[in-house]
């Protein structure tokens, strides 16, 4: 059913600022810089072999991601599982009594379709189920 | 020089309470559960592809992890990066100005070689070098 952790999301204040860590020291590859409107993020993809770390800048004060910073600090954010058929998988979790935070699929970064699970469901973990649509990595 | 993700370590108040949301829900194999005397934890391991999540439940309240829980809460404590020859990556760390918790490694859960970064050197995330010694996965 999970085929592999997608992706590890970590909260940062200035993509400019955490970045050089990332390409100059651990030497990873950046994939790429979007801006993700439906949650007021910017977002930079450094590839980790099959796993990516996601750096996520919010870039409004109304963003989840500024209002993390404010209550945690920079810091890991959430942990994103890649799944097929993302809408059984749902369905699955709500049969399991998993509080899901999105019951339809929605549209995230790389036009992948992503549902996060409530943390009160998974022992205070951000976990985020995540289908990549005809693209081959 | 990083060659995966080797494992994300998650911080519980109590193996039982947790495992089944990650064997029963999420259908993870779990690989074992063993005792890290030097840290004062019990650790499980549960498999996703090339990474593994590492649930980590203090044994006592000096464990590092007891410490965590009581300030942040259960949830994601660490992130794990597989590497070969970690003392040459701790020197490489060293000489790009990354303060290292451990200058040398040490052996953590499964006999890996283990070292952490300081969160001050890396934007808040606990990073770990992990060296897995002579172990075909």
């Amino acid at each position: 059913m999970i085929k592999k952790v997608d992706h590890i999301g970590i909260a940062v204040k200035s993509l400019n600022d955490a970045l050089p860590f990332y390409t100059d020291i651990l030497k990873l590859e950046l994939q790429g810089i979007e801006e993700v409107d439906s949650e007021k993020v910017k977002v930079a993809f450094l590839k980790i072999n099959e796993t990516k770390i996601e750096l996520l800048e919010p870039t409004s004060e109304d963003s989840p991601i500024w209002t993390f910073i404010e209550k945690r600090g920079e810091g890991i954010h959430h942990i994103a599982l890649g799944v097929d058929s993302i809408q059984d998988r749902i369905e699955e979790m709500k049969q399991n009594g998993i509080r899901m935070i999105h019951d339809q699929p929605k549209t995230g970064a790389g036009g992948a379709l992503v549902a996060f699970m409530h943390p009160k469901s998974t022992g205070s973990v951000l976990y985020e189920l995540c289908e990549k649509k005809g693209k081959v990595e």
